[in-house]
């Protein structure tokens, strides 16, 4: 077997190996959920997958392979998608779990690794919506542990846009940055599937009539039941026309730069 | 984008429109557990997910395409692994879910899937301990359907392994069958992972002293805490040494078509 | 009062004295499910309490009551019954729990003994169903314990029909065994009754044309919501026919020695 | 098998037969307790059972038939025993539910009897801290019950000493009554234990020094984690030392013909 | 900002400063409730958050300021208001939790109290229904401060209305007292209300006929789903009508005195 | 008593006549949390009550009383505070609900207005770290709800600090806006603290050293457990220095105006 961050694709053993040094565990964090006609639902679990093996594999390189990073298996669903970052969880295709369900899954997750030893944890968030109920289930962990008699685990919480930034945003959105949360399926997304999946991106199915009015003008609430008509057509917050894979790359280096800094910063 | 049985891989006008015809939803539930030193942790999500992607595909060409087959994103983590059918929640690398997590997770996925309109669901297990806490998610998951009004929809439950006939078992294992529970990375999961992944295999790994005493001589009950010398060093309950793809072949075959023939006669 | 090893019809200063010395708890895990024309509903938690009090006998004897065998109350309501194991919870009298009740069920009660000073524990099932469900609650009350500074407790795990071994099966079922999941109402659970409850079984009742067609030959997969026409019309998966004392005696001598084997293993 | 109300010892065929004609459902909610050194542990739950199927054949009886009453298994562990009412949940051989499980069992006993086709049940409550759990099990299994398109369930929750009337209650306790809180172990369970189950009951024991200080003088709030020093040391509330067989015959008959008369008032 | 025993309207490091002394935290539990046409529907909590705050006066007060008493927001929603002691929770207006719902919110703000660095608590009730599950919430609160390793914490629990004394309740209601449950919007709450929120009192509404028949008589039972017709008409359960300011200052009086000797009993 | 639209001032008789026209019920979602050494802890309960109230009575105005808004009592507790928002859930003073119990919270309020005919729903948040979990409630009601054969609630969520708009932040904050997450204890919540409750806020000691270097500059991430470090001195994130009435009335006037608007944009 090939040397990998994948935790998945590790053995057991060398697993282990690798706790006899210094191991940081990612957490990604994602979502199976509608992503207009150009792009594969898978991108939020995909994405935070790849810029988490991204990170780990950056973080053991710039240590000398003191510091080893292993990326967990991805929590692949994830919280409702909300209709002004996401689209709506009434679209066919997105398939969302209730907030206490991904408090559990995210807490039994990271305690099921401190009890394996590791005290270093980065829970790498890709989908908006999800980060209230993945920090809370981070807490829980937390108590677990103390419960347990282990009190020096730390956990850090990220979503990996936060890591663009103001340069690179200037630079990628020159028409103006609309905000993260309309980011949904936009060019940072779908810059970065062409960069990693390529083969689950299909630019040429981004076009009008379906992905007009964008980006989406969206009131500043929500209402429940959701009201289909709020959400554009395509199920896209704002247009992909401009990615590339050029763009792609900058986001994953500045990004991945950026969150080896800052998990150097917590965990050195 | 190219055609696939694969939802995580699908955009969601792909999946919208085969809606329009009948489909059957499969969704596999996985774990992320040691497999000993000759095989990756991934094993139980990754064999479910490509078993119920040849069973998908099976089904949708034996219909002419009528139905489609379609694999939702797996669950990736499982219950608790026992010592007597995974060696262990207490090995490390084995990252487990609590039974109540469990349950909401597969009741969420199943639930989304129903009212996203599926209404021919097949929960496909991979990981022995998660089956009864699936089972309690499906049944819950109708309690929700029938709470919205929704009382058509249709859940089969199933192992893989258990399609595998009497025939093949005795082809396969001419010195004697010790049962699935014992087979955790036995030669049915090494020849299935030298079929789908042989690169997550390394068989030059399995063998003494590590894989000594098998197939493992465990106890009729279970003790918790656990005692870790219950387990044989390795992890593994039966010895991988007789597995090869040739044999991967046969089981996917048999367990493919067995599993074509009994989802046909429940949601023909 | 007379002596006793059933913590029911103890007194509690009794009971504390026992605490003085050495003390394997009891708890016996049943149900309130159909159990056919012939016997009583009570069979599966009837069954358990009179083994387990059995087994808490003969330890007691064994070491000159040196160890106090003590059976708590029975969980007299287990997990829904499923079709290939009990007949299905669709049945009317079979009354189920859900999982996450009898998981906090089972977590309650053997927490609150370890809280009394129960170190030694022993989970008797004799609910086929249930077993997945009180091991995630015995895995809980020891979450419990150890958050409450207690981590020297100790559970047992067992169903009582797997100390019945092979030969005695062998000589029970001269015509061939079909596994403890088809044995619901069969020639174990019947000989036991008829063994300990007399009154509660009616062999008279168990003939044709009701009781045709077994052992019954279910699916090797579940349907949700169950389909009725699987499950033989007497509720029975196997013939008690063949039932007598004699084999209740037999059946209870071998697996109560075999139990008292396997509790001073781990508790001696 | 004799004629019976009790469902445990009832066969599943018996019992549906029964459900031809008018069916009152009785489920008793008790405890494993401490009940002083003159009583077993059982008496919240056994003394419920009894004056359930007392209950039910009076009722069956009074109407010809017409009505059946059944019995369903007790609950019989209840919520922690609180000092002002039982002695507190700290006292060896108090086995105690948390709260949240009391509820989920209730509720998921009175639905599935709901779901097999009952629509008058009994909640009869004999353990003084159990009536609110039970009180919000029942209302949320009347919740599932209208999830599930079933409206006409309806569910009558007492507990049985309120039945003794005020007169007979001057009868009994000459000297004045204390409250039903304090009567825990006292004359009411005590006379009631003599008549139902005479050998779980040694009046012999009830002596100074242990009974000393009856009834006991309990402060008007609690406290917790509970002091031990405010319980007496017998564990009981008041003294038994006036109980008799006779007056177990008054208060079961005097109860149950009130509460023969107050179900007939709701279910007639 | 002025001087206050009221958290809520006090600033952090005032607060803060106060735990340099010796400080007893009140947490009131109220509801949101329906009281006839006379009253706010206020009443539980404000009546609960205005006792503690002259309770924690009065402590503060008596012990010259040595300890310190503060008192935490409201719990202003409630239990599910009963019949037979609220008027029932079908009302409109009555705005009620579930069980499991109170006692999380109990159990979180005891604790987050204690982690704060409290040690001292007293929860005190204002809504008969609240109880058990705040009990309850209390203990929960214990187990969550022992498994983070703090076991000096210590919670009393009251109801203000069990600290008005006998010789007072036979002052107040010369013509009999039909006790606690039934002072629902009675003279008790009444007479409190004019005196600390009188603007939120309109004695003239409580006339007939709305007020008939007063006090209620109630079965000695609960039925679910409710039935309307036993609630009186006015949804109060026995006459406001004798209430007065003066009434007010005398419950308050005693009720006040009696939880400060109560309180220094436990934590002096 | 005197007209309002808060519903714990009105008596039930008063409320339920309103609900003879259009009724907009108003669940304000606030918590109970530090802010800084110059207001009082209440501020997010106290503002987002206050922010209720004036919307509802504009709205009631607006549409000359044939809708009548009416606010229901505060959630007064809130989710736990985080650092980049509100300092920290670990400051004395800040007293924290788990995220199971908030969105318990909102589930059971806003069904329980829903079963008494609500049909039109505000849930307006005034703690940032709510808002997750507040709409996770929201749907769960729905779902309950939809259980119960209602299936024409709306609920309209919203957080009133986003309805004032551009040009107002603009004029307000002259010298740039950093962010409604550090607004916390800033000019706005100050601001609207002096015109709502004066008594409440000491603009005197919002000064150095304790108010130094604001606004807080915090990590793009979270770490648990929390590093206090990171957080300002005074807990405040951001200077209330430049506060005053006159921006506490535009803040008011100009959120109420656009949230009416947004109101009967949902519900005309």
């Amino acid at each position: 077997m090939k040397s990998t961050v994948y935790m998945e694709e590790m053995d057991a053993f060398t697993y282990r190996e690798k706790f006899e040094r210094d191991v940081v565990m990612f957490v990604p964090a994602g979502a199976l959920e509608q992503h207009g006609s150009h792009m594969a639902m898978c991108v939020d679990a995909a994405l935070t997958k790849s810029m988490a093996g991204a990170t780990a594999e950056a973080l053991t390189k710039s240590t000398g392979g003191a510091v080893q990073g292993i990326v967990a298996a991805p929590i692949n669903y994830g919280y409702r998608s909300q209709q002004r970052s996401g689209g709506g969880f009434h679209l066919t295709g997105t398939t969302s779990l209730r907030g206490t369900t991904l408090i559990a899954l995210a807490r039994d997750i990271v305690f099921s690794l401190i009890a394996q030893g590791a005290r270093k944890i980065v829970l790498m968030n890709g989908h908006y919506e999800n980060f209230q109920f993945i920090f809370e289930g981070a807490e829980l962990a937390l108590e677990d542990a103390r419960a347990n008699g282990i009190d020096d685990a730390k956990i850090q919480l990220m979503s990996y846009w936060d890591f663009v930034d103001e340069e690179t945003i200037e630079r990628l959105y020159p028409e103006g940055f609309t905000g993260w949360d309309l980011e949904h399926a936009g060019v940072m997304e779908t810059s970065l599937m062409l960069l990693f999946y390529p083969d689950l991106v299909d630019l040429g199915k981004a076009a009008e009539p379906l992905y007009r009015d964008l980006p989406a003008v969206l009131p500043n609430y929500d209402v429940l039941p959701i009201i289909p008509e709020y959400t554009p057509p395509s199920g896209c917050l704002s247009s992909p026309a401009a990615s590339s894979v050029e763009k792609g790359v900058i986001l994953r280096d500045v990004a991945v730069r950026n969150m080896v800094d800052a998990i150097k910063r917590e965990f050195a």
